[in-house]
């Protein structure tokens, strides 16, 4: 079973539920437009799903819900802004809005955003510069969060650091999203809710033993979330993580040396033109060349192409488009005990929507 | 056994056989310090040990032995030049020493660079940026190549794409150097050579199974070396992967699509000053407290502790400086028998090193 809404009616509903609770309205439409359109896009574990997680934030003071970012530091091609715990989506929306511009005039622009709140789907954010030509890379750390050991230990010092390109790809851009561990906080969470455990040994337990079970983050001392490349070779993973907690916090100028204690995103974003390098069509027979090589490319089973990272996103937002966002069922019961409790009417009862269930 | 030479008799050395092979002289000099500094390094497979390989190329005209590079395009923190397969240390050079200023002036600059030659070990560019206080990264593809088959396929079509990143981290700069394959192709050439396995299955069959026998590479359909994460979570390394692509060669506007049949290297470069961010005492107080963070945490193996990468590279360049450089005795033998068919002088004839068998 799963919940069928069309677009405009859940893009309405998402932002009804966080002006309610307390978002500036202008702030409220940003989010409730990119949330939903990560719905649209088939991320459904970063769409809609994150106003319930949201909402407690925006009561507690936790993300702040009105006001605007501080500008740090700014060259022109480079800046720091600080982001004062605003809802992600809404300073990403701004940061964007600044580098695709400047990215234009000069060619490439970076941007180091210190105390955001959660940014969500990063691939949501790259797609929109991608959309336009350009060259989008987003990494994100949380300077208060450790769940990550460095390769070698088994301490927790690092969060799964994820970071996303995005670029033009011909019918549709490129939209690599990844991280430096091999799993992510939300997929662990979601095994130790349902009492399952991993297909494969993506855990570190206390005592440096791989394990699929992901409740060995609750023993004492607690387990880790491997790097990408587990035992076998995840000093590259290690690396990765690395990498984005120099980008994001070394870079902004503020991270875990300041032992922050609140939840929070530090945020590396890079614009490129490909016209101010080899020009838009030479990189576009090139990324074009290339996807196609991958795509015809004999794959290992039969039924099962090569994909490039972006087409899923492709395939979904089509399904979207024809016959409107499905929700798992999971989600929309939560969103709906939102709106119960917030006395806000439901999509239903606004007659906009159709609740039909999955074939 | 092993071969003991200072450092200044193997950068001579270096040099003469580069140049009596062909190279402009101010190009062997270059290079031979930068193989030389390899070796310095620790990392004895990429230092002078590339030399036998360089002569057959100077000598076939693949390498290209004078003149200098187009600028294709500059847009001041935008550059692309055409390399026209001149020797890439010297290229890289060139490169460093045009945008090392030009990150200082602007806080970033970038730098896509087509059909160079072979740059060597990555670390030894990264880590010129990073002692003078900068953030570097690089990246490489080689587009005549093909080793590593996308996530999903069997066929080779993508190299290794090796990517560095160097940034200063306190006593010694960070040196993170890797690349989207779980190994490398000398690795792998290494092992078919000396008839050993790998000790974990990091190659796949031409039918899709993973396996530690490095010749499957000679089998037809011939195999290709796993991309990061293995089969287990390959799609990252593959992600990567595309990624460098994009960078060296989407970005060149040269690359796969061209079908280049000879051995070339594309490479991104990207120059950041920390300056313009936050600041370089708050990003040396941000990346110095994590990795204090990361060597003091618990390791795994109490005899093993935590290593930050260029951690390794930082100790054997103090070892280098106290008792000379300690070169594979393969390397050695490789390096006399081109010196005795061209007619050079061995450094113990110049009565300037000292050999010594390592204890």
């Amino acid at each position: 079973m799963a919940y069928r809404i069309s677009r405009d009616a859940l893009c309405a509903f998402a932002q009804r539920l966080l002006e309610t609770g307390g978002m500036e309205a202008a702030k409220a439409s940003v989010v409730a437009e990119l949330l939903t359109r990560t719905d649209e896009m088939g991320v459904t574990t970063h769409g809609t799903s994150l106003i319930p997680y949201y909402l407690p934030e925006l009561k507690s003071g936790a993300m702040t819900a009105t006001g605007i970012h501080e500008v740090v530091t700014d060259t022109g091609v480079t800046m720091v802004w600080d982001g004062n715990y605003l809802p992600g989506h809404w300073l990403m929306t701004q940061a964007l809005d600044t580098c695709i511009p400047r990215a234009r005039d000069h060619g490439i622009v970076t941007l180091a955003l210190r105390r955001s709140h959660h940014i969500g789907c990063l691939s949501t954010l790259t797609r929109i510069a991608a959309d336009q030509g350009l060259v989008c890379l987003i990494a994100t750390s949380d300077p208060a969060g450790a769940w990550v050991a460095p390769y070698g230990g088994v301490e927790p010092v690092l969060t799964p650091n994820p970071f996303a390109i995005g670029y033009p790809g011909g019918d549709h851009p490129v939209l690599i999203d990844t991280c430096a561990s091999i799993t992510t906080v939300s997929k662990m969470r979601e095994h130790i809710n349902t009492g399952t455990s991993f297909a494969h040994p993506w855990m570190l337990d206390g005592q440096g033993h791989a394990t699929a079970d992901p409740t060995v983050v609750k023993a004492d001392p607690p387990g880790t979330i491997l790097p990408v490349g587990g035992l076998d070779h995840g000093h590259k993973g290690f690396a990765l993580a690395l990498m984005v907690e120099m980008l994001t916090q070394g870079l902004a100028g503020h991270g875990r040396a300041d032992h922050p204690t609140r939840w929070g995103a530090n945020v590396y974003l890079q614009v490129m033109d490909p016209a101010a390098f080899g020009g838009a069509d030479a990189f576009a027979a090139q990324v074009g060349h290339l996807n196609d090589r991958c795509r015809t490319s004999t794959p290992a089973r039969p039924d099962a192409p090569v994909r490039i990272p972006g087409d899923r996103v492709q395939a979904a937002l089509a399904a979207a488009a024809a016959d409107g966002i499905v929700l798992p069922e999971e989600v929309w019961t939560r969103l709906r005990a939102c709106a119960v409790e917030m006395g806000i009417p439901l999509p239903d009862d606004d007659s906009t929507p159709t609740r039909k269930d999955t074939p």
